[in-house]
């Protein structure tokens, strides 16, 4: 039976008061149903998974089809992502600031669920379950728009949620998985007005652009990372080489692998074939893909490379391509960055402490590392359990968003007859 | 000399990194020299203002020409104002949490400006310092579009601000006001992706709306109040009567004013004709504008008034009206508000401790009071110093915003080589 996105949205008004006002123990026993749930259904799960990926053999890139691929353990560290929630703290019913004014008003800043939370996603399945058991955790009702390609997927590990949620004696409506996979449900969601209180895309830049661009409700734009490591003139090689070869090729296809690499004049003739060897020959030799690089005119002159053509500075690769850019000094390894960088992650490599200063203060990205992988930049590296996404923009959340970034506050003042 | 709306833009943008580099001292200094220059200009700020004045009579309502009038004194509260500014704390360079992750990554969350701010009002001049003294403060460069009616005082304004901050050695383009008043620049500033990082109307239904679903930048809903007061059954009289005056009367042309009074049954037969005394007699008496009453055939029954038709319950008057409605309980109050209400501010007036609670967290609206005026609904009145809108959506923040609320963060990683 298909439910239409207009009826879903109507159904998730009906029980966020419910879910809002939930205590912190009914919420964690439903969020052990859930991974138990999970557990339960893992053939199932993985069978629909199976389906998934059968059909999207031949269409999609070997990148894209890992995205979406499940296993037992994948299934497992699902349920184990949810039993992590449990562990962290409400984020709900918090007195985040208390004021007595000089009138006798006693003024209470507390935190409160958002309400009803929309995420748009693709062919990453785990997302359900990660963002299901934030949005849960948090208080707030969730509408999830899978993408087409991992829809069964999606669809049967939604269905093992909303067993949990049941089983606790919860709505089962407070997780809701969208039918409708055409372009039409992602804009009912973005005219949710009075319905939304969020919206969520995750996924490729054309997504994002058009939920930014279309959307009447309030929206976060994440993900898209052109994200750049700095190979600065004081830089310690090993740890240039290592960073770097980690922030590409641990798993090229999320938005905090590196795309760019920035190297200081004065050592990119000693760094560049050491990175080429690390990055094309180590790794054709231990049979794995190799990186192709592609380079300036600079670059040319030192290591034998494919040029770089202006758009491949300003492209989210999610591939085994790493654009490289030999640069005269720290200014304009930052200039670059400022100009190209999509605010998502940035590493400088460098011994020096005043470079790092000058990288963390001028660059303004979400996450700013100095001597290490920007591959960090996720909720559960960060301690925040898991993440319903990344943000890439500065308002109400930046980088990536775990429990209390899911909601908001309500002041609540206590007077005696005040006027004013 | 006019100036394109893209040119102001693109001048913002290349000012907003001096400004979110200024240290507090050099800001406070800004500051200082921008309320020396208001005093400074004030005759001239109010000949234009005269001038704008002038112009409106006839067209706008007394209560709208109230809005936008300025005297010495209120040039001298729009200084003052600003130096309140200077000794609250500098919102920037906070580190919000810092934590040190197993793996040796030191984790730091910053409090960072959001960059560019643009405010779209109306015929209240005094937004002009407000927000820009809170933008400069907060270390963001501010793009002001005011309206039409009043634009000569906000220009006679902005130009003295401008000369405060080229005093202080800073550019004078961390300021700066729009020249074209035409619908043309505001739609400009919604679709300034990539030029401005948050958007905040502040002024009418049509205004906000047209924010809100045009905006592709990120835009914060501000301002309408369609506010309750619910005179429970275990009401003081006395402070219910006075709580209402006030939310009504005391300025009845801003959006935390109450526009609705809904009261129990049990308690109608006396509070209502009390009420009618109070606002419409007494003011007759004290040769005041008596508040014009509605309310529903239960109302009806008890004192003479003016039947309310459906959409007065929907509706931010603004003005000395105010709609009555009987409930039965304070469940049927609950429910009217949550219907009805824009989220901005409620109240709800008994000597009942657990009526009082279920008000409180069932009601879902930016600032809810017990026994006290929504007019408290106020940034000054908050011990912000002063505000820069009120803002009736969840996301990023809620009811009267400071000056930490025009900030974001960014996290700044220390690592040692760390890879994932």
């Amino acid at each position: 039976m298909e439910i239409s996105t207009h009826e879903i949205m109507k159904r998730a008004a009906l029980v966020k008061r419910e879910i809002a006002l939930a205590d912190s123990g009914l919420k964690n026993r439903a969020l052990c149903l859930m991974a138990d749930c999970l557990i339960e259904d893992c053939d199932k799960i993985l069978e629909a998974n199976r389906k998934d990926a059968e059909e999207a053999y031949g269409k999609m890139s070997s990148v894209m089809i890992d995205r979406m691929l499940l296993d037992k353990s994948r299934v497992e560290a699902m349920a184990e992502g949810i039993i992590q929630v449990t562990k962290l703290n409400d984020p709900v019913g918090r007195i985040i600031s208390r004021s007595e004014r000089p009138n006798g008003l006693l003024i209470d800043k507390v935190s409160v669920p958002l309400g009803v939370i929309a995420i748009i996603y693709e062919s990453r399945p785990n997302v359900t379950s990660d963002a299901a058991s934030l949005a849960i955790k948090s208080g707030n009702a969730v509408i999830l728009r899978s993408g087409k390609e991992a829809w069964r997927s999606s669809n049967e590990i939604a269905s093992s949620l909303r067993r949990g949620l049941e089983a606790a004696g919860l709505p089962k409506d407070c997780i809701q998985l969208i039918s409708d996979t055409s372009r039409e449900s992602s804009y009912e969601l973005m005219n949710g007005v009075g319905y939304i209180d969020l919206l969520i895309p995750r996924g490729g830049a054309g997504l994002i652009r058009a939920c930014v661009e279309n959307a009447k409700v309030p929206c976060i734009q994440t993900g898209t990372g052109i994200c750049h490591i700095y190979v600065d003139k004081y830089a310690d090689i090993d740890k240039a080489l290592s960073i770097v070869d980690n922030a590409k090729t641990s798993r090229p296809s999320v938005c905090n692998a590196a795309e760019v690499c920035l190297v200081h004049r004065d050592i990119a003739e000693t760094f560049l074939p050491k990175l080429k060897k690390r990055l094309v020959y180590d790794r054709i030799k231990e049979e794995k893909i190799p990186v192709e690089l592609r380079g300036d005119e600079s670059c040319a002159k030192i290591i034998d490379i494919k040029p770089a053509g202006e758009k491949d500075y300003d492209t989210e690769f999610l591939d085994y391509i790493l654009a490289l850019k030999i640069v005269s000094d720290e200014k304009e390894a930052i200039e670059h960055i400022c100009a190209h960088s999509t605010g998502h992650s940035e590493a400088i490599v460098t011994e020096n402490e005043q470079c790092a200063r000058l990288f963390t203060s001028a660059i303004d990205s979400a996450a700013v590392y100095v001597n290490s992988s920007t591959r960090f930049t996720d909720g559960g590296e960060f301690g925040f359990g898991c993440e319903i996404g990344i943000s890439t923009q500065k308002l109400h959340a930046r980088g990536p968003m775990g429990l209390s970034e899911l909601t908001s506050y309500k002041y609540i003042i206590h007077g005696n007859g005040q006027i004013r």
